[in-house]
């Protein structure tokens, strides 16, 4: 595997109509998770992507788990859970804003996450390891897990990637800002939004939450600023990155995840800071053009043409 | 009950897709009624809110009753009619207008509303009774039961609120233009739209119009002026209140209702005039967030973090 | 045109799931009518087929009117109403019997259709004329157009055919009682059911029943037996015609319409009495398996493969 | 009230088709629970009925609010929960069998339903207090509150009926049936079926079912036989009672709370015991012609035409 | 006839969500074909027009049949073939641009049209043959077809229209420009659109775009120039014409097919050249509003008042 | 692998409604394919599977790998066709019989493929290669790589399992019966249903049937009876096997695949030839229960529970 990363997926119910929940009268199957949804578009990317959980022993894991093997990722390392259920989220939505989320995973099966999970030659072998702040915020083991798994990357020298991906439904802003700064010092990629500088450091200036998180010791720092771009910075260089406009536009739902799959597709290609940067805003843009967090992640031919750099060819 | 208020409500058919209706396939049903809309959004709002009607003895009247009561509406004094059935009406959508509407109400059970239909000392009891110019187009006998129910308010004190609501396609202007000008000189509280100031007294400026109804007698003007808000004045006071812009809606239908009983619900609880327009403002704002007439109505508290009034708290 | 008919089509609303209405949430659009059905299934079955009717100028008259052309039947003679507008109805389905349905088209466009919509010439030039008890039932003025088209049928020496079809929900059974005998003795072809024997004769036999309406003048009675088959009898013969037995079906709405389309597509090639009542069987029993009013109407090919008459060739 | 009761009501997803859930694709909304089925097949019946619970401060639980209250329930004492969120149940279909069942309502707000929620007054001025065994399996706060129901209730001199509804997925059968029998000894109408029988207490021969719990010190006992009707018995008579045959069914979900509902409408009217077992039956019966758990009970004319006892006028 | 014309018409398959098809899971049925959009869209406004094809023995080509001729086109002309199948295409949409086609129509029954599926009689009796560039892409028979169907109009000085529609994936761009300047030079009048005069001609300016069709020997050019409007040309005038706005729209799929047909509805009422170009617009614009390839053509009364030039009546 | 497979696996588009596939207003999505069914339900076992084809590179070919691979079948060895399209089939039913199905495969990419198509190291280590009818009828080079796979397999001492599958509507019977009787030669096990043993050898006798297989050298030869079971035969024992009787059921559809890997799972784990028959009768049955070809087959605990082996556990 390329790129290694684990987290808790759910199935998602997506509203058949917009208003409140109680009047919708049907809701259609999905799944949503941050860090499948980097595994998904890496896989479609081209790259060789493995994601792992716990999911429970029932019909909705069998979805999960069939969904994400069909997109050709690896999860072989899934842990079925016995006991307890697989986490559900259902989207409410309303026209002028990013959908209301309603969850149903307090204590799921992937909350029961721990290091006995982990295949530790598994994640050594990897380029990549990716995580986030939301697997953090899930229960204590699953926390440990996280801290566990970073352990191993280094000692594997196995990269590290983070996306705060900050869920205050979660945890206390608090707690979270603690765990998810100590975490932000072990790491090698962070990718933070404007409102995560914010809240982790009381930054709203991308030039200096960069200049921050270098400072803790990260290598690559990608400050994620919606469809303005981005501001990446290493030790070695900083610049603005222009995105990507589209006219129209589903949803926002999965374009942080989007990004962080097309930043990860170029540093597996060695691309430079600013390529890495360009196929982020192309991946993330193109995944606020489909309704759903992972339908629109593209293939690395479809985002060549997106943004240009290769001519489309009518079949 | 707080406020009480009768009309017409039918089962509403809407098209699953856009375009002419012989090409639709499906309808989903749901219910509409402009009184029924401002029962609704006033017991949303927190009020306790009476509403009735004439209904067939059907199960097109058996929903819209326990539509309405689910909502924790006062539906007691609902009659049934054991002769005529429950009207219908049928929406059209095109991309780039409101809805075109087909009605099946003539001769519904609720034209044969009357006099005999009202309970006097239920009236007597509100505080504000909120009449319609829909019910005054029904029929000769729903005429008269407005008529009456005025009467009887006024017996009470109870403050009597009209929405003039112009239908062409239940009556022709002249006659509209005479029966809605003599009902306007008994109430308190008016909701004219500029397009009916136009129709009713061939003024078009919201402070001539405003001015108008103040001769007739009502005690307070609210010229509804869409998405710019409103033009409010009383004996004792004037003035236009801005509406909030939203960027995306889905449409208007319903606004008109929800400004009625954002307005009301401000004078229940003795709020300024400014404070009860821009309530009327936020609660008809809100209304066209939705597809549906009154699925979008508002909490107190979501009207409030709409305003900007309340902080939202992530649950 | 071989055959013509006229009488009411309604635009039909199937919801799309078992119960009260009131919990349906959504309907499909389809078309119900009995002598449309007629020449729909005509036809299909390689006849030309002309039906008319008087339908409202809006888009439910429309679709009406594009599903019947579509079909290949001739339409041209279909008048417009400017004021009134096309009827509904709505079916409701349990799982144990045939639907309820509800109408609304009491006033509708059809019920203003008058003598001044017949088209003399186009009548006396049909082989055959097919009229039901539902016009009869439907006003005075269209009461009058069915005697009228009787009479005009008559100087062209056009075959008569009568479905009594007898609808308690339009008409009062002792009214029905007079007027469908009364026109029982105009007619060259009826259909009556067992039930219908019952309600205009108080018989119960078919064979009873066959001989009653060859003493009134008809010179062929079908007696409909259900999924029994048949009982005909001229005045030179009659029998019993054993139906087609499926194992499974939708929903006998149609059958009835089917078999007197099957009965007249015999009578115009001539064929015997039996031979006529085999085909009325066999596509009043293709009617079943498809839930629809006119949907499952069969091809004179695909009668005779299901009849077993004819190979069916996998294509 | 007449009749009052609580318990869990769930939201209901049912799949659009059938199968393993991991291949529907879509789900419909629906309600679910035992304790507010009988409640609205009471009202449905014409009774009095109230219904409480602990419910999520969430949209479903505003849908469940607003559907028992639409069906004409009094929903006065259900208590709102700060924390805990709304149940809900998954349907899962197959051609052969009933459906199975997937639960999200371990630690739903319902299982913090306790004492304090109890309104002493209101349940002492009920006729009936009606109680299930699937309370008593929630948490140990809901078992004693239905512990503390039942003494309130007696306190008041009012009829209690119960329920065992055994759900294995809730608890296990060892100590359900210590709780269940202890329960038995102190209510006076008990509903079980021959698998409870078996269960609770190793018999599974109707007239020895009845005897035991007669000897427990219930007054009446009812036997539920699915489609063959029921055992009825008291300490002054016994009888089997036949069930209504249906040709076709959809489910026999809520067939048991029909039946319940059935009987204490019997009871509330002093029927005599046949009466109300045949009642009982009928409203059972009828349960089993639509999908979904509550939409099938009939008002007290339809089930009277139902089981013949009153005649069906065509409307 | 007034206009005849012939080409494919396929089975289209709208899927009903966003998004790559792989994950759409259901797709609604309707018909797609550039020369039957013409003629139904000319039946719409009131003309007299026939078109035909060679369809597959099949429901899909019964369903074509059913719908052009429920719209009022004549299709007695349709030729069945007993080998082929009925062409398919399936739509892809993404949020920002037009969606993306999948065809099955390789070996279509329309690609073994030819010669003699020509009726030269009803041909030369039509005012108007208006062929377009996709059948002449389809195969070789079928580009024979066009070329025999142009010299029999001309023999019966039929005007010829031709609207070249360009399809990349149908031929070479080296093919398709030859074929249609040589047709080109045979008609009466041409709908080119800007891209069309890139590829057939390598100008981009409308002026030159005419100028040059002119010299061809074309008699009229209408350069399509989308929401802009269009730029018309004859050997004595020329102009630009503006077009509609409007504010939102679903698709421009149908929009050039609803543009010829508004503007050879002008030609056939001997209107102006503008007052055609102005119908061409009008029509071209309502397409936009509704989904779908057809349903969105106007009535003369509705594009009239579309266009502000009848008032609108409320019904 | 345990078992590999190969043929074609189409688009399969279901209606949603009965009736000729003219009135079906939409369709949802799936896959159908004989081999991929079999490999489908074998992993649902606990084996391993391997299935490949030639697929077109377009959405509907990346469905069914995703859809394939979602259920854990090696689909490594899929070849792309940068030229053709993935076939499609769609489904049109009627409540008496079987689906009618449309295909669009003549010419599709699995049409291409070939011998070069072929890993010849994949199949040698496989236990068994299971092959079909229809891949022999697609195309010559279908047909030779069939051959070519058998060669290898041979080589490979690799167990050959062949399942007839006639498919008139792809060649005929002449042709179909030369080709299939000499691949029948090759193999070890067949699965000739009764159908088949009239159309190949021209006997209907189970009995005789199994014994002409095994006179041309097959070592096992299962004979399916539908739902009465199987007569399975080698050369040392042979018997009628009872099949299970489910109640109702969807389809047949798929239950000749299920057939024919639960027989293949018993052989891979040296199960008794009454063992196989009875595992293949149970997955055979399964496959009934769900609307769908693949979506019914089970896991092997579910089976055997379905079959009374194993103790069904309340979850």
């Amino acid at each position: 595997m390329e790129v290694i990363t684990f987290g808790e997926t759910m199935v998602l119910f997506n509203p058949d109509s917009t208003g409140p929940l109680r009047y919708v009268h049907s809701f259609s199957k999905s799944i949503g998770g941050a860090e499948s949804n980097v595994a998904i578009a890496l896989s479609r990317l081209g790259h060789e992507a493995g994601w792992f959980s716990r999911l429970g022993n029932d019909e909705f894991g069998r979805y999960i788990k069939s969904v994400i093997r069909g997109e050709g990722v690896d999860i072989s390392r899934v842990v079925e859970d016995r006991e307890k259920s697989t986490g559900l989220l259902f989207k409410e939505r309303f026209a002028h804003v990013d959908p209301n989320i309603y969850y149903y995973r307090k204590n799921s099966a992937t909350s029961n996450l721990s290091v006995e999970d982990l295949d530790y030659e598994y994640i050594k072998k990897a380029k990549i390891l990716h995580i986030t702040g939301i697997t953090l915020a899930l229960s204590k083991s699953a926390r440990e897990t996280v801290y566990k798994a970073i352990e191993v990357a280094k000692e594997g020298n196995v990269l590290i990637s983070f996306d705060p991906n900050i869920r205050l439904k979660l945890w206390r802003i608090e707690e979270a800002r603690q765990v998810l700064l100590d975490v932000a010092k072990k790491v090698d990629i962070i990718f933070p939004g404007i409102s995560e500088g914010e809240l982790l450091l009381g930054i709203d200036d991308p030039n200096e939450i960069a200049k921050k998180f270098l400072e803790m010791g990260c290598k690559i720092v990608a400050v994620k600023l919606g469809k303005e771009g981005c501001y990446v910075a290493s030790n070695n260089e900083e610049q603005f990155v222009k995105g990507y406009v589209v006219e129209k536009f589903e949803d926002t739902v999965g374009a942080g995840d989007g990004y962080a799959a097309g930043f990860l597709s170029g540093v597996l290609k060695k691309s430079s800071l600013k390529e890495c940067a360009q196929l982020a805003n192309g991946v993330g843009a193109m995944a606020t053009l489909v309704r759903g967090d992972m339908e629109g992640f593209p293939t690395i031919s479809q985002v060549m043409q997106f943004m240009g750099k290769e001519k489309h060819i009518d079949r």
